[in-house]
């Protein structure tokens, strides 16, 4: 393809994206027909089937975009002498951010869309996994440096701070009085208790 | 109402709440109608009204019944000297058992409906404020028995703290290979670290 026709190409194809989202945001994933999205992204159905061979195609392709974006960010990171405290920064930002009310019914569509219908969880569950990949080498990297406790599991580990973040986020969207900044230093305080080395020693064991 | 009236009532009510939740869990809230709602508890719709006006009421006596489990449990463990120990016991215990699909689909669905839904919100926001608020009491009570650190914001903390369980949970349905059991382990540890006097004098504040 010449250059001037990927790039136009892939502006399309992020206004069709851009589109979608909009219209499971609003109808949810199964309200949001092929039509409507068309309609939103001003196309013919003719035309966006030429870029996503429909509802799935077009999820799978906005997981993709999210664990790019991820991705990007722990690429940042990587290498550096201070990385826990990079990890931390990232996640005290992103939880520190004022909720936005569309972006999470777009997340909370999704999960519940991926509990009841077998091809939508399997698209999830992959993107899911990947997510939890990079916390884990993360969380690895990290144990490698000595700057998190080495007898964490990293991947229990990243499914747990993954989940937290997560629930947290609509706590924000559901509680009121919730400042997200306060919110933001309260869960970077968490991670830090809960990750750094001999946390338990300190404290007696648990069990 | 004479005593046998009663029972027969709430055994009636009961009956219709277990069938809403199922036909909510299979086709969503908006998917499932009264009517399917009144064939689900065998009851012709008159009847059904006789107890609920609506879906909403119906929504609203299920967050009733989940408050007055989780208010149980909390009255169980206050006045004890080990308050703190039996809250961890609690909350590992229920972090520990095996994810039921089934109540994770309802739990998505009514948090993905609250998110689009102005009504729901607010039956879902109230019933979230009444857990947030058991849940700060606790720690407020754990932290005059110098068993929390007295620095934690009750409400806050308590929010990150059901936002995590709640995401934690969510993971385990995603995730492939994660342990429930060892999930529930260290979600008890997490509170721990987290709640614990003095975490962040023994490793510097985190700010």
């Amino acid at each position: 393809m010449r250059k001037v026709n990927r790039q136009s190409y892939e502006a399309r194809r992020r206004q069709i994206l851009k589109a979608a989202r909009a219209c499971f945001t609003r109808s949810g994933f199964r309200g949001a027909g092929m039509k409507q999205i068309c309609a939103e992204a001003g196309m013919s159905p003719g035309n966006l089937y030429h870029y996503f061979a429909g509802k799935e195609a077009i999820i799978e392709a906005l997981c993709e975009e999210h664990r790019l974006e991820v991705m990007g960010r722990f690429r940042a990171m990587e290498g550096r002498g201070d990385f826990f405290q990079a990890m931390l920064g990232y996640a005290g930002e992103a939880m520190g951010r004022r909720v936005d009310l569309q972006h999470r019914r777009f997340t909370a569509e999704m999960q519940a869309e991926a509990l009841r219908n077998p091809r939508v969880r399997a698209i999830v569950r992959r993107h899911n996994a990947a997510l939890l990949a990079m916390g884990a080498a993360a969380i690895a990297q990290a144990q490698a440096l000595g700057q998190v406790d080495p007898a964490l599991d990293p991947k229990l580990a990243a499914a747990l701070l993954v989940g937290a973040a997560d629930g947290l986020r609509l706590q924000l969207a559901l509680a009121r009085g919730l400042d997200a900044e306060a919110s933001g230093r309260l869960f970077t305080s968490l991670v830090t208790r809960f990750l750094r080395p001999g946390a338990d020693a300190s404290a007696g064991r648990v069990d």
